[in-house]
């Protein structure tokens, strides 16, 4: 049995300029780990300062979230950057955050790339590797977030190459396909929208069992760490739910069930 | 007698994307100091690696040129940015620059604030405590370089109070006038034209001799460091001409007058 | 007794990329005049076009809402461009949001620049004459819509000079000084909170009454146009209730009182 | 035996800000149409002002450039934009350089898009549909420049479908595949360096004769007009030489071969 704690993920300080994104105040009791904007595609030095702030509070590691130079964008529309623009805009925005946690008494704890370079280096593994780069320049230390699917295989042994550690990845309010990868939102039951299915998901993920494919096959992710989103109060109640549920398996940080 | 030597620093890595500005590669070995654009008035991460990457060739100490954000005019636009703005941007482009620094080996060494924030902070003293306090909460052990005029005193008082150290920076080719600040470009007389005036005054800025401001007083600068410019060949010549100068004096670096 | 109808004007299209600001949908019905920002300060080529759309449902007029170049700071921050470049960047957006309009079967039907640049050229008659050179350039039929104060002369000679014509501004939740200019909003009793304050206001404008400035004089504001806001539900019952009392004085457009 | 006369076109407008590119007085007193960026790739208000008061001044017909909003980038970089996106943000750019040719006197007179969006268009025709959606919007009497090759069937039915009129473009200095399409720059090949090879292909493509591709085939593109380039001093004296080569042949404006 696995044992593991299963941490929670957000995405955080997505506000920018006169601009509200999110709900970080109300997310961040919850979760372990704030994914933090760079300014990239969202945030600015003041957004990030406050959200880096709030994070200190409540004790929740900050990690980056890097991202396509697409504000408008918001960046998620994939653009055709080099391997060395993408490592350096990495660099950069690693930089900046990192910084500004210090200013604030954190360090730095990990990266997760954001929207289309998420995607774009899950299946681009020029991409993957033009992070691990930035991050190997950077801290190598850095656990890099990637996506679990059925076989991580080739992204272990890149990490490998790089001296880099990867953290999985789940989500539990997305159906998975057979490989292992999200079924597209655009395909019927590809988002959970009740909340036990959603907590339930969370909880096998945390026990190690497997899920059920939309193929029917069944599929263990053997994830570090859940993603989930806060955008109102229903999602935060989402939240906290799983939040409970974790807790109550012990697979949640200061749990005893370990 | 005044026995330090009086380094030489150059505004560098000011290309953006497609455009070039600057001989870099032509002043690189003849300064001490690059002060390297950061991504908000000029550069992007890809100039900066590059940049960085040619200062730690020649062994030269690498600046945060950090400026506000207004990369359609080149930072040289005032803007009435609050002292909290001030101090979050600093800090970011601090980091982003730290962090390519540190990628290609080099620690980043001292802060120069570029173009109207420069001139904003020695006129206002909220925005150089802004400056000052994402200095120290970055890292208080780096230089930060201001404007030598007659008096620095309050620039002084500030910095210690903020555990910050002053470069104080002095221009070879320009008039002083009698505040000991820079005669406007608009005045006769105010830009040195005669290469042998820019060396005549260079080497009186190092040997802690006075300069005649145009009001006819003597004024004493005692500068840490003298602003050079590598915009064209005939520029370029004048940095070597001052650098020999410099050397023959015993006041560069490496030299033996000391 | 004054005659002419009192237009409603409002800020919109105010969103930018993911983020939204602003409930357009729910304040175009009770206005007659519609800012639409112009991707400077807020506003991209999809907001623009869907907000255009609304405004041709509810057959609003649409005005162009030209500011600084500065998205992080929402055209805020006040800066140092050159009459040239004010010129040149409102000409820009003019036409960047008539072609839009034109598309939806609009025409661009007046100017209000935004946020600091309106403010500058209330006070600095250069960037003024800058923001007249680009209507007249463009198409001087356009209206410029500027401050209603004590005494607009000086606006109106220039206004003259450059064949434009001025539709002035009154705003009816705001005190007033004696040079019926806006009391800041750090003083007390700056901005008039009550529902029924904000409608008497409106409705004294409308009739050509005089407000009671803050120094106790009469004030005659003589106004075109009355600036409301619709960022919350409070506000936008705000603008019904004003809208109805103008319909009431027959001071709106459609109304019988004329 | 082909009549039509062969327009030379050039981009301009490529400077930004403080950051100059391209020799555009030099190359403006020999081309036809002056392809203007419009402030998403590069060129800024001001720039855009310099650039249509220059075409003004030797007769030269300007269009609107319009880009992916990449200014670092440069617009060279795809961009995953949806259809909507791509119609909305090529007609803000057609607006906002017909508000500028309007002032100084001129009409916007086509469009040709740059760098990846042109690329793009030409291999997917629903990005096509949206370039001319805003064509049509806008003014569908203006011409689009497309990439001359083979067959531009689909192209043309399309274009008849939106009530748009297509310029076909064609190179001088690029060898050309069966498909007629350009070669890429990394294979052996694939640009024409001497000068009276690029003069040669001109002079065919203005008199409709065939080029021999690089599987050998014989190449008609029918063209309205030739791409050309003001980087340096070696490519102005190509312009010039093509220019005279069309002159003599009476395909250059205002010949007497026709």
């Amino acid at each position: 049995m696995r044992m593991r704690e299963l941490l929670l993920n957000a995405d955080m300080g997505e506000s920018f300029g006169a601009w509200t994104m999110g709900l970080d105040a109300h997310v961040m009791p919850y979760v372990d780990l704030a994914n933090v904007a760079c300014g990239f595609h969202a945030s600015d030095p003041d957004v990030m300062r406050r959200t880096v702030r709030l994070a200190a509070e409540y004790d929740v590691s900050v990690g980056a979230h890097p991202a396509y130079p697409d504000l408008v964008g918001f960046g998620r529309r994939s653009m055709a950057c080099s391997p060395e623009e993408i490592e350096n805009f990495v660099l950069y925005q690693l930089g900046a955050l990192a910084a500004i946690c210090h200013a604030e008494g954190l360090a730095l704890a990990y990266i997760k790339p954001h929207g289309a370079l998420y995607n774009d280096m899950m299946r681009d593994h020029d991409r993957l590797a033009a992070v691990m780069r930035a991050i190997q320049a950077f801290d190598p230390a850095l656990p890099l977030m990637v996506m679990a699917t059925r076989d991580n295989g080739a992204e272990e042994t890149l990490a490998d190459n790089h001296g880099i550690t990867l953290w999985r990845e789940a989500f539990a309010d997305r159906a998975y396909d057979g490989a292992g990868r999200l079924v597209a939102r655009s395909e019927p039951g590809a988002v959970h929208r009740q909340r036990q299915a959603i907590v339930d998901q969370a909880t096998r993920i945390a026990r190690g069992e497997a899920l059920i494919a939309n193929d029917g096959s069944e599929l263990y992710l053997n994830a570090d760490t859940l993603c989930v989103h806060g955008d109102n109060a229903e999602s935060i109640a989402a939240i906290a739910a799983i939040r409970a549920a974790l807790a109550a398996e012990g697979r949640a940080p200061g749990g005893d069930g370990s």
